[in-house]
């Protein structure tokens, strides 16, 4: 029997498994949601239990539980260690959901007319986790499993993943694989597949600059003294030259962009202009001279303040020369760059622009490094082999412009690479409300893996 | 009994009544405090009376009311109308004072070391205003008032004075006089007394730059779209050159500048770089290339930011690209500069400066108009005069950097001329934390202002 006959067989019960889990409110960030969340780990472990795979285990951690599980078949083949969540978002704003965010409900729609799942973690990552149970259980039941295989599924993504690296460098040995897989992003669409092959790193820093010690009377100092607010705005915009271009020293050093095959893949991919704006519902797009909107995103760093506040802001007129104003600047990294680096870059250049008229103050906050997954390899061949298979089309490897800090982690750590082979739309509303995950792209997913393993243990055999 | 001597026997009341003045919190620009305003007009108006004023009246306006009070000794004298306000900027920072704001204490400071009362609205304007009423009394109380008084007192003048005009205009016939008199200006120092000839305008705007309908995922659509925080920060910048000269077109086409033996006078007055740093303890002087200090505050027009805000400001870090960023932007004009042609030429370039990706709103608040007195005339000669005799030596003619809107419109309006003798100290804190206002300064005006009454009064009917 084939894993496709297998999953024609048990398509119904596969839905219905999916509907317990999105039914258990697992709000990672939630503590009153604490009992959910550990009662979806156990439910996940179940179900892992159910598709054959042996030692499901439930570790505890300073917070939620991380679920391990794994199916050796035979320690010389390679192995895939699929990760996931089981975390989800919080549901508000209720009031703007069409349906009961734990209560999932199947429903048409314009690009999901065979039905999507709607409900809270659909695709963000319940329903794109679970396809990897599913597929497994296909492989396992039709006795076509073609390599280990090891589950790795956290409860903290939603959080920041505050727990997951202690756990991969002290199980770095249980952990071991040859490559990482994971469906936790999307596809361009049903006739283009995708792969996504960049994430962006990234770097957060809080900027203080101080004139003096005190607000000062516009009309008394107006004029002679630095306004520390107009001074921090001089600041900023020298960030930037007039082709949108960071003017930081040193910025652009381990920015290395992808083959002229890839980039011409990404250029042509399809792109609805219209679509994209009228999501933000933005009046127009801007970004680096002579770059596509998909470069600009992906393959391109950034440096964006995301907050700035100083002197009077309320109703009115105060006629001061402020003492103190503050921005939130951050970068989005790509290719090669160090969040650590560019923060000391940044943070040297920054104070280095102010005039000695003020004071300036740059505190980091969090960060991460970018990821890309290299294209010429065997698990990159594999995985698009996959997807000419099951969708008949060659996937666009696409740099995306969002961070997945913890697959920077995965690589430093666990010293393998990560394929990104997501099954949901950037249009299924992810962390929104009425967050939907496509009937067809359920399925999709659960067809196209066992051919990832298939394919991927047949080409690294070869090469090994 | 000389006015002097009243004075020494009533030094301490005098005191007490000021303290009670400044323990009422009247923030015109706070609605909360409405009470408290109102509260202070009745409590000026009952001083007024007092210190033996007929018609003490408050007259309701849309805002706060103005208190009028006169003493028509002979119709044939010449009358001295004295302008001040008994309303306060705002309190806060609250956590920067080091005493209560509305609950005045007298402490020694290297500069006043007989003592300064500290407290919200000391020195601008309840002590300076309080001069008046109280050296007012000393006349009438010793016989000696030599000429017809009006006393106008608005509660509005740290709101831009909105309901002053249309009362002047209302009330010309009432407020008939000869010249205006107010004390809402600074002395060079107690041994440099100086008058004021030139007091800047100023013109005062919210500015709004939006790029999208909301919030956007800085992930998703960072370096794509405009970020109006950044565009607000390159907008600002660009509104000066290198030289800190201002770049609106037409903006300085109206500025005559005082003759060189004006600029001179002021060029070599005595100035303490050192000490007008540490009044609002600033790292370090900064403006015009070319200019003197007191050339950029007192000759010169100026672009501030008087507070900004957008984006995500509060603890740690959001990671949006902000769908709006807000400034408030202030002008302080001189010489001949009209605030409703800055603000239109403003308005504009602005607007002009702005890329398509964002849309810019332009919101003015208040304005006003510069003044200068001239310097030829019986009255500036009497004011000088009458600090010929207290402090014992020639006052210097000072252009100064803030803004007292109404006096152009009282030209304009009444059709006299003001004389700007100010009894305070630009280090007193105007408009910021720890304000204060030296007991010395208020017994030495109210010692003063007799002597310029009588010197008025004399020379003006010789001259008649």
């Amino acid at each position: 029997m084939t894993t496709t006959a297998y999953l024609n067989d048990h398509r119904d019960r596969f839905m219905d498994e999916l509907f317990t889990l999105l039914r258990i409110p697992s709000v990672s960030t939630d503590k009153k949601h604490n009992d959910d969340t550990h009662a979806c780990a156990v439910q996940v472990q179940e179900y892992l239990v159910r598709a054959g795979l042996d030692k499901a285990t439930l570790y505890p951690t300073d917070g939620h539980p991380i679920v391990f599980a794994e199916k050796i078949i035979d320690p010389s083949l390679p192995t895939i260690l699929v990760y996931g969540h089981y975390d989800v978002q919080p549901a508000a704003p209720l009031d703007e959901w069409n349906s009961e965010p734990f209560e999932p409900v199947i429903k048409k729609t314009k690009i999901h007319p065979e039905g999507a799942i709607f409900g809270r973690g659909t695709t963000d990552d319940k329903g794109q986790m679970f396809i990897h149970v599913k597929a497994v259980e296909t492989m396992i039941k039709t006795d076509k499993l073609p390599c280990n295989v090891k589950f790795m599924i956290e409860g903290e993504e939603e959080i920041g993943s505050p727990n997951l690296l202690p756990f991969i460098k002290q199980y770095k040995e249980m952990l071991k694989s040859d490559v990482i897989l994971i469906s936790d992003t999307s596809l361009l669409s049903k006739k283009h597949p995708s792969i996504t092959v960049g994430l962006r790193g990234l770097t957060y820093l809080d900027v203080k600059v101080t004139s003096a010690r005190a607000d000062m009377h516009s009309g008394l100092f107006g004029g002679a003294v630095a306004n520390p607010i107009n001074t921090l705005c001089e600041m900023i915009a020298s960030l930037k030259d007039e082709k949108k271009h960071i003017t930081i020293p040193g910025f652009y050093d381990d920015v290395v962009f992808p083959s002229d095959r890839d980039r011409d893949m990404m250029r042509n991919a399809p792109f609805d202009e219209q679509e994209y704006m009228d999501s933000p519902g933005v009046f127009g797009l801007e970004g680096e001279e002579g770059y596509h909107t998909y470069e600009r995103t992906g393959i391109l760093p950034t440096l964006d303040c995301n907050g700035i506040w100083g002197g009077f802001t309320e109703e009115g007129s105060k006629t001061i020369i402020p003492a103190v104003a503050n921005a939130k600047i951050s970068m989005r990294l790509v290719s090669q760059q160090d969040h650590e680096k560019i923060t000391e870059l940044f943070s040297k250049h920054f104070k280095s622009i102010a005039p000695s008229s003020v004071k300036v103050e740059v505190h980091p906050h969090h960060g991460g490094n970018p990821y890309v997954t290299p294209t010429d390899t065997v698990e990159y061949r594999a995985a698009a082999a996959a997807m000419v298979e099951t969708f008949g089309v060659e996937p666009v490897p696409m740099y995306e412009g969002g961070s997945i800090p913890i697959v920077a982690a995965f690589k430093e750590v666990l010293e393998v690479e990560t394929i990104l082979m997501g099954f949901g739309f950037d249009t299924d509303g992810l962390h929104s409300p009425n967050e939907h995950f496509g009937v067809w792209n359920f399925y999709k997913g659960i067809e196209t893996v066992p051919v990832f393993f298939k394919k991927y243990a047949e080409m690294k055999t070869t090469v090994a």
